[in-house]
């Protein structure tokens, strides 16, 4: 297996990608996983010595360009050919890495997966979910956090599917719990795309669709996979993130529960419906959740969470 | 000053309902306020004599039909016309009270208050909406938090304006600083209805225009007035309101921050943009939100709110 990790994507970055990686090699042991350090090799080998990090299953590939923050996605990508994303995107296309990871330019890393790597067949818009900690102590899923922010209910069914393929097999969650994000409990509530989206879900065979959930229901473990527009779902996302800024204000940032809102423990966010695994760090990434990230690319090779996705999809 | 209370409305009315006014009672010494309490009259004198709730200024309105949580709003107002609630909109629409609460079925609150009061000359749609509390001790508005589920661009932008006034003369804010709920800071970030919004508030000259929040910024005091469309804001509210059920979860309720996101601290929703002072209540309302909304209602009586909002919708 073969990863590839964008080192100088972040605000952080490359020191702390460089300390992921330390801590990613700390606690793996898998002899068959190659990490491919892509950006700019000088820096990227000094700071390697500099923190003892070495194995054999690291190699670093050149990469001299930088795509910022602030560029344009599709112009970057298409100028800046020897960045450290554009190079990444190249070595998945060509199936010399099995993954890649970025907490680069959001908006780059979604081009390239669109446009690099493609979107499977079948699935009409990619997404993307993020995690959420439910107070049973297990964790849910949401979908869409900002890929889609205009959406129809036809994306929002397959977002259902895809969401509940990636519980399965990336979660562990047998026959995953769908809800759909809306206003009220009962059928007919809601904005007119979450009216129209009810019965998509409530007649799809190839999900466990349980009905709609309220702004309440995102902690209490009522279901595994939360379906919404990207509009929301980003809204959610961000507000979900601040509840951990509100533990710190209040100095209870230690406590269990809220610790497992801190960003840095969600391992990036995964692109869902492209035909290989892409993982969209945070911006302010720091070493342990580029550990996270490559752990959870690792997972997604292993479980080949793609290839499901894809045999389900064309089966359909 | 007359206010109407509905008092069979809620879980745990009109027990609590009573509790409340005998809290409001011991707070408030304004002998020009009124209160009419509606409902079945023999339950409620039996209630305030058993909890010796006595003042001159409480009158009893009997009115002995209720109606239920699951009803149609506009088919149960219609028939049921001696319902707390229809009575309520009676008294409202005849002046013999200036403003009515409630924390029954809030459907029937809505049509109520838009068929019986009506909205205000050049208001396209009223609204609802919340208070937030915000880190730096203050509160903001979230505004619309469900009434309005599909929204277009020139709603919001009303939306805007009537929470401004609202935040001027209710919360005492001083040039309300207008923020639009978004995904993202810069302008020509969002949904298509966020896109096409932002133009029109920018425009505004009626109101402070701050530009975009995300869902990081609910608490962290940047806007005082949060504009967004009724499915994201009624999604929002009640995770807002689950943040005090996490609190509860982890044994912090009491932390004085955690307190000030229990829904018996908000004194119920007002409605924005009708002729009179109408407050729903949650459906759950204890003593202290019934007596809160006693106290919102004599504020929003005695500041005119309405009347500001007429004056300035025919200034436009």
């Amino acid at each position: 297996m073969n990863i590839g990790i964008d080192m100088m994507g972040g605000d952080f970055a490359p020191l702390e990608a460089v300390k992921g990686l330390q801590q990613y090699i700390l606690q793996q042991n898998n002899a068959a996983v190659n990490i491919f350090c892509i950006g700019e090799a000088t820096t990227i080998h000094s700071l390697l010595d500099e923190h003892a990090v070495a194995s054999p299953l690291l190699h670093v590939v050149h990469a001299p360009e930088v795509i910022g923050y602030h560029e344009h996605p599709t112009k970057a990508l298409k100028e800046k050919t020897n960045s450290s994303i554009a190079v990444g995107f190249q070595l998945l296309a060509s199936g010399k890495i099995d993954a890649f990871i970025s907490a680069g330019n959001t908006g780059a890393m979604l081009v390239g997966a669109m446009f690099s790597i493609k979107a499977l067949e079948g699935v009409i818009r990619p997404t993307i979910a993020t995690i959420t900690p439910q107070m049973s102590g297990n964790i849910s899923l949401l979908v869409d956090v900002g890929l889609n922010a205009d959406c129809k209910p036809e994306h929002l069914n397959q977002f259902a599917l895809l969401g509940s393929l990636y519980a399965k097999h990336i979660l562990g969650v047998e026959n995953p719990r769908i809800g759909l994000v809306n206003v009220g409990a009962e059928e007919g509530k809601g904005n007119m795309l979450a009216q129209a989206t009810y019965p998509l879900l409530k007649n799809n065979k190839s999900i466990h669709f349980i009905g709609n959930i309220e702004g309440r229901d995102f902690f209490t473990n009522k279901a595994d996979v939360m379906v919404c527009d990207g509009f929301t779902g980003n809204v959610v996302l961000k507000l979900a993130e601040s509840v951990y800024d509100i533990a710190q204000f209040r100095g209870i940032e230690n406590d269990s529960y809220f610790q497992r809102f801190h960003y840095e423990n969600y391992g990036g966010t995964p692109v869902l419906g492209v035909a290989k695994p892409v993982i969209i760090g945070h911006g302010i990434s720091n070493a342990k959740a580029f550990c996270n990230m490559l752990l959870l690319a690792e997972k997604m090779v292993a479980s080949d969470v793609c290839g499901k996705i894809k045999d389900c999809f064309s089966a359909l």
